[in-house]
C-alpha cells in the first residue's frame, strides 16, 4: 500500500494542469484528499467481507436477499448515510433444489454440472438420451428443425478471455440460445459447456430466458473440465446421460432496491451503486459485493470530508440483477419524473480488479468534461477510454432514458473465471486492488457532485 | 518439447563418464535412446487419459474400481505385456451418499464440505450443535477430557506449501486425529479445514482412521474459502451449525491388483508402479492416474526396444491405496517369498510435475550404483537426492521387508492444490512434465534392469 501511495505521489506531482481550467481548483484538491485517503483506506474491503460473511449467497428473491437488504440499510445507518429507504418490487422466485448429472453410458460417471436461473425442471426420475454435440451455438442453429427428437443436445462454445470481458457477450448467447434452439428441435433438454475462463470444476450459473410458445426444456451448464470429458467420451462413440435438475418456482416473491443518500444543496442527483443480489452458488465477493463495498466506500469517504455536495449522491444497492435488472427497471420506472435531475449514472458490476480506463456516455460537446475528470484519476493508472460507456448493468434503464453514464472499467481478465460460481468468494478480492476502486470512485462523485455544468446537450 | 529436447541434447554432451565406469556403455547408450524417445513420446499422457475418461473416479472397492482393473488388464493386452494378471484381495467398503453442512445461525448458509473416508454418518436428520474452534490439533489435545459435549469441533490448521510436499506429513494427522480427540472429549462431530493448499471452493477428502474404543464421531473437510468463512462468523461471535453426513458401508468387498512383466532372462525383478484407485470426488488423474500414464508409458518403452533385460521388469498397478495401502499390503504378503528377488522398488505417486531428483534407499556400500544411475538422469534435470527413498507409499510394505527402493521425486508445489478434490482432472496434467517422467522412469528401468550388481548389502 505504501509503495503504491508513493507511487502516487510521484506521478501527481506531473498531473496535467488542464483540469484546473474545468474544474474548480478546490473541489480537484478535495479529489487528490480522496484519492490519497481512498488508497490508504480498508473500508471498500470491510463492507464486502461484512456482506459476503453475514449474509453470504442471496438469490433474488428469496429469504437471504431480503436478509441482504436488512444488512444494506443497517451498513448505511451505521456509516451515518442520510434518507435510507429499501424500495420493494416483485420479481420472479426461481430456486434450484437439487441437480445431478451422469454420463451412464459408455463410461458411467458424474458430471459436475449446474442449472441455469429460469430453466425447467426434468420429469420426475430425471430423462436420459444421448448427446448431439455441437461445437457452437450457431451450428444448433444452422441444424434442420427435426431430427434432435429425443437427445440431449451439448453446445460445446468455447468463451476468449479478454480484460473487458468483450468474450462474454459472445458466449452468454447460448445460455438462453441452447435450450431455445435445442427445444425447438424436439431435443428432450440442453448442456453447454459454462460460460467462463477458468479451468476448474465449477459450473458457471446464469440466467436463461425461454423464447415465448417453445417447448421448454431444461438445460444445465457443466465445468470446463467436465465438457472436456463429455467431449473425450465423444470422440470414442456415442454417450447416453441421465440429466435429475429439479427446480423450484414459487410465482411473485418481494424484492427490493436499498438507497441511501448524502444530501446535497440542490434536488440533482449523482447516482453510483451496486447491485446486491447474487448468485446462489458463491457469496458474491466479485458479483457483486465488490461493488457495493467500492460504491458505499467511496460514498463514506466523502461523506467523512464533512462537507455538503451541490448535488446529491445517492447510492442505490439494485435487487435482482442477476435474473433480469429488475431492480434497475424497478429503479427507473419510480423515478421516472426526475430522470431529468439524474446528473449522472455509474455501476461498480465488474468484479473488484483494477480500474484501468474511464468511458464516459456524454453529450460530444460535453466531452472535455469528461477529459477534465479524467485528468484527475489518470495518476490512479487509468486511462480515458471512449464515449460508449454502458454505466454498468443496472444503469441501462436510466441510460435509456437520457441519462448520462460512466463506466469506471475494471480488469476483468480474470472476472470470468470465478464469475456466477461456488468459487466466488471473499479470498478472491485483492483489498489494494479494492481501495484503488474506491479512490477512484470517491474522486469521480464528489467533482460530479461539485460541477457547474451537466453532461447533457446543450441543444 | 522441441525445446525441451534441444535443452537435453546440448546437455547430454556434458554427461560425466563416471558412469561408464559402472554401468555397460551399450546399457548407458540404451538408456539415452530412452530417455530421448520419452521425452519425444505423449504415451505417458495418453495412458492416463485413456483411465480417467473411460474410468473417471474409481474409488477403491466399489464396481468403478473393478472397471479400472478391466481397463488395466485390457490396456497391458493392447501394449503387448506378459503374464497380466489381476490379483484379489478384500478391502472394507465406504461410499458417501449424501454430505451437507450449513451455518444454521447467526448467518444461515451452506457451507462446502466433503466427509472424509472411514467416517461414520451423522444420526438420521443429521446433528446440529455449537462449533468450538481449534488453531491446531495440538490445541484440541491440549484441551481437558470434558467439556466438548454436544459441542462441533472445527480444527482449523494450515498447511504449508513445500516443492517436496513435506507439509502434508503434518497437515494430515488432523484428518484422524480430529475426529479422535473431538470423539474423546464429548464433542458430537468435527469438522478441518481442509488438507491441501489451493484457495478455491474445493474440500478435500482423504481416509481417516478411528482409535479403538472410542466414540466414533463423523468428519468433514472444508474447502479453504469455507474454512475462512467459518473463522470469519466465529469472530463475531457463537456460530451454530448443522451436519448431515450419510455413508455407506457394506463389509468386506473385492480389490485387487493388476500386474504385467516383461521377462527377462532371470527371475530376479524390478519393481515400479502406481496405484489405480483414486478417491470418488475427481476422474484421479494426478492421484494417481498420472503415476500409472508415467510407469506403464515407461514400460512400453522399454518393450519398443525389444530386448530382454537381463531382469524381470514388473509394472503393478495397486488397488484399494487410498484407504490404506491395501494393495501394497496384499502383494507384500503374497510375495513374500520373493521379495529377496525384488532387486528395487519405484512407485509414481506424487502427480504429474517433472521430476527434480533422485532419492535411493540402498546399502550405503551400493550408493555408487545410485551415483552412477543419477549421472544418466541428471541432464532430464534431476538432481542427486538422498538415501532415505520411501519409494512411494506403495512401496512401503515391501521396503518395510528389506527391498531397496528408489524415488525419483516430482515437484509438489501445486500437488496438494488438486490432491483428493474434485479438481482432480485431466486438465491438470502438462504433456511435456509427462513425458520427462517417462524418459525418466524409462531409463532407470532399463538400467536397473541390466545391472550385474544390485542395491542390498554384501554383509
Amino acid at each position: 500500500m505504501l509503495l503504491r501511495f508513493l507511487f502516487f505521489v510521484i506521478f501527481f506531482v506531473g498531473c496535467n494542469a488542464h483540469s484546473k481550467d474545468v474544474i474548480d481548483q478546490i473541489i480537484v484538491d478535495e479529489a487528490k484528499l480522496l484519492i490519497n485517503r481512498g488508497l490508504n483506506s480498508n473500508i471498500g474491503f470491510e463492507i464486502v467481507e461484512s456482506l459476503t460473511t453475514e449474509v453470504g449467497p442471496r438469490l433474488a428473491g428469496t429469504e437471504a436477499e431480503k436478509r441482504a437488504r436488512d444488512w444494506g440499510e443497517k451498513k448505511f445507518k451505521e456509516l451515518e448515510f442520510s434518507n435510507i429507504r429499501s424500495e420493494p418490487f416483485s420479481v420472479d422466485h426461481w430456486e434450484r433444489r437439487h441437480e445431478h448429472v451422469q454420463i451412464i453410458s459408455p463410461f458411467p460417471q458424474n458430471l459436475v454440472v449446474t442449472t441455469l436461473g429460469g430453466s425447467v425442471s426434468t420429469p420426475t426420475g430425471g430423462l436420459s438420451g444421448d448427446i448431439v454435440s455441437f461445437p457452437t451455438l450457431q451450428a444448433l442453429k444452422d441444424a434442420p428443425l427435426s431430427g434432435l427428437e429425443g437427445k440431449v443436445v451439448f453446445v460445446d462454445e468455447y468463451m476468449t478471455r479478454t480484460q473487458g470481458g468483450s468474450g462474454y457477450g459472445i458466449a452468454v448467447k447460448k445460455r438462453s440460445g441452447a435450450a431455445n434452439e435445442a427445444g425447438k428441435r424436439g431435443a428432450i433438454a440442453a448442456l453447454i459447456r459454462s460460460v467462463g475462463t477458468d479451468h476448474h470444476r465449477f459450473a458457471h450459473t446464469g440466467q436463461m430466458t425461454y423464447e415465448k410458445d417453445i417447448k421448454k426444456v431444461p438445460v444445465a451448464a457443466l465445468s470446463a473440465p467436465d465438457a472436456d470429458q463429455l467431449q473425450r467420451a465423444l470422440e470414442r462413440g456415442d454417450v447416453k446421460v441421465k440429466l435429475s435438475l429439479h427446480v423450484e418456482a414459487k410465482g411473485k416473491v418481494e424484492s427490493g432496491n436499498v438507497i441511501a443518500e448524502i444530501p446535497g444543496l440542490t434536488d440533482e442527483i449523482v447516482l453510483i451503486g451496486a447491485h446486491l443480489d447474487s448468485w446462489d452458488l458463491g457469496t458474491g465477493a466479485i458479483d457483486d459485493g465488490a461493488g457495493i463495498g467500492i460504491t458505499v466506500g467511496a460514498a463514506k469517504l466523502i461523506m467523512d470530508l464533512n462537507k455538503v455536495p451541490k448535488r446529491t449522491i445517492r447510492v442505490v444497492m439494485f435487487g435482482s440483477e442477476e435474473v433480469g435488472l429488475v431492480g434497475a427497471r424497478a429503479y427507473a420506472e419510480k423515478y421516472k419524473s426526475s430522470l431529468h435531475k439524474h446528473i449522472v449514472g455509474a455501476e461498480s458490476d465488474f468484479g473488484a480488479g483494477r480500474i484501468w480506463k474511464f468511458d464516459t456516455n456524454f453529450a460530444p460537446e460535453k466531452l472535455y468534461l469528461g477529459d477534465a475528470i479524467h485528468k484527475i484519476l489518470e495518476p490512479l493508472g487509468i486511462g480515458r477510454g471512449d464515449n460508449n460507456a454502458s454505466g454498468g448493468p443496472d444503469i441501462g434503464p436510466i441510460r435509456e432514458l437520457g441519462v448520462p453514464a460512466v463506466t469506471l472499467k475494471q480488469n476483468g481478465w480474470d472476472y470470468f473465471d470465478y464469475h456466477h460460481t461456488a468459487d466466488d468468494t471473499l479470498d478472491k478480492i485483492d483489498p489494494s486492488d479494492m481501495a484503488q476502486n474506491v479512490a477512484a470512485y470517491a474522486a469521480f462523485t464528489w467533482i460530479v457532485a461539485n460541477l457547474d455544468d451537466d453532461f447533457r446537450s446543450t441543444e
